[in-house]
């Protein structure tokens, strides 16, 4: 019956999921405002150029457009908030010392699905570090996430990390950037032969990816000097949440980086069909042709909600016509969620409640 | 310089005033949950015919549209979230018992701009009670209303209560249409002296708005007997905040009750530039051709940051480079905000910080 009553890739979130997505964001939240991450609230709409332009190698090619009355220019539903967050740090927050430290949790719209994102109208809940991309940063955004995570009682978290521009760093002045391009796409699909074909020598980046120590071992095998540092850094931020959850490494993986600089990483949860995020290290244009450095992560409140949480009974107590409105009102204080009968025929099953309030306590029903 | 960053009606929330509004929404949620009503979470775009159909008198008139590539069919970005809940009252939980409980809270989009509301991305905050609107329920709704309006902490909350078909009560079988709407009009807009042209003996409803029992008074008196258990009703319904919060009563108020029937009301709070929330009764109209009563109210976020809530101090503890960060987690237990230095030259003043680690500590900066 419900076929039909939504379009593709929309969804209703019912009782009682959409409060517990709720409170997972308020406890996502409440843990990165722990951290310094104070909030903001950029709207459903903005212009589409102040959208498109503002993250490097971001875009807003998949945004719903439309043609506001008032200023007779093209509005963009946001199909992201991390760029609206990267205009309001370059614009109105520019004069903020760096970094900068904000959060934010809303809706977005995307006109088409992706495979990796087939809802269209998903919530994003995030965190972005303005002003900086160091280790220490990268180290402190990977903490907050996981923290952020065992907070809201996500079970089974484990976290994939990537280095979306390596390929780039290691061939970018060897090959031309039609060749370029088409090897980091083999190197996505992890299609060896093709890789062969192009340049052998990046062949073991591919074999370089499983649990986090093995690979980095093979990636610093593989990579000789060239990397050092970069993977010095990289163990430095793995060591943040190493032992904490599972870590695995693969360094070329670049689906769902579009953005992303030096480092990036997907995070995963036991019971989620796919990452429940992702983060990492972008570049934001300001107004006046600087660039600054940030990064941040985002999470798929859609995605989250299919994680095993086990179940939260609900305890609700029926309170029958004529009962004492203050005497409720103080079992509300208590923590009970009441539900007053408001006619006759109400009852305790109807209302789908655990309890009823008999001589002003509850019993079990 | 923020002047042309946003379009007219689009604006930022930034921190502090966005942690504000969020804790503001989550009290006013968490009340309205301890009555027993539970979150939904419609999405943020829907079939235009499934929003516009859904509520009796109601429209999407002001609605974003756009063509979904994937259905070809016309979406609209919602205007409002009460539709929504009817159309997901009305379907998915159609087969819950009555009377179903539903509180939501998230942006809405409106494509022109109003004077009763110059936002037009604004964010909307609401419970609504289905299959029900008798006294008992309208009793019920305006005590959330009030209720979570205090635990918000919301300052000087008054209401103003409505009866937005009372001139069609009295008036409809004894005037054609035309004239009946033209009566409307000048008695929305107080024209005495176009209601006398028209109807005079309804003139004494312009004179019976004021503080409630006045106001009551003179609607008894003017109006006999006509109205008496429609007048008992409205009394009853004050009767469960009175002595709570100021009243008063408008008899023939209908700006911003475009949908509801036989009450409504309107909330203010100090500071506010504009009422911060309406409700009152409404029908929903069924797929099968049913009408099932409801009544609830939409809070006014955008409105309601407007309040004077006093300042909330900000304690923020500076995290020095070196410190123990077992020590820094220990101190984000018990409630402490800390920001971690992350180069050399980071400072407590920069980063807005009241406090700082010091020998394990945090001292006052």
């Amino acid at each position: 019956m419900t076929t039909g009553l939504l379009p593709e890739g929309f969804h209703d979130r019912l009782p009682p999921v959409a409060d517990a997505a709720a409170r997972l964001e308020r406890r996502v939240l409440a843990s990165a405002y722990a951290h310094g991450y104070e909030r903001v609230d950029p709207p459903l709409a903005e212009y589409v150029d102040a959208l498109a332009g503002r993250l490097k190698a971001g875009s807003a090619h998949n945004a719903v457009r439309f043609v506001d009355p008032v200023s007779q220019r093209t509005l963009a539903i946001r199909p992201d908030i991390t760029a609206q967050v990267g205009r309001i740090a370059a614009t109105r927050m520019a004069h903020h010392p760096r970094p900068v430290r904000l959060s934010y949790a809303g809706p977005v719209l995307k006109l088409s699905a992706s495979q990796l994102h087939p809802e269209r109208a998903a919530r994003q809940i995030g965190v972005e570090l303005i002003g900086l991309d160091s280790v220490a940063a990268a180290r402190e955004v990977v903490t907050v996430a996981i923290e952020a995570l065992d907070a809201a009682g996500v079970p089974g978290v484990s976290i994939d990390f990537t280095l979306p521009d390596l390929i780039d760093t290691l061939a970018g002045d060897t090959l031309s950037p039609d060749r370029l391009a088409l090897l980091r796409e083999r190197l996505d699909a992890k299609d060896a032969g093709g890789v062969a074909e192009i340049a052998p020598q990046y062949l073991p980046l591919i074999e370089a990816a499983g649990p986090f120590d093995r690979a980095m071992a093979r990636l610093r095998e593989h990579t000789g000097d060239a990397l050092t540092s970069r993977l010095d850094g990289l163990a430095a931020i793995a060591g943040a949440v190493q032992g904490k959850v599972a870590m695995t490494l693969d360094p070329t993986e670049r689906h769902g980086f579009e953005y992303q600089s030096w480092i990036g990483f997907s995070l995963y949860a036991q019971g989620a069909r796919d990452a429940i995020g992702r983060g990492g290290s972008y570049t934001i244009l300001r107004g006046d042709g600087q660039e600054e450095p940030a990064i941040g992560f985002s999470l798929y409140a859609d995605t989250l909600v299919d994680c095993d949480f086990g179940s939260d009974a609900r305890r609700r107590l029926f309170v029958p016509l004529g009962s004492d409105p203050a005497r409720a009102a103080r079992l509300r204080n208590e923590g009970w969620v009441t539900v007053a009968a408001l006619e006759d025929s109400d009852s305790p099953e109807a209302q789908l409640c655990t309890h009823v309030l008999e001589d002003g306590e509850p019993r079990a029903v």
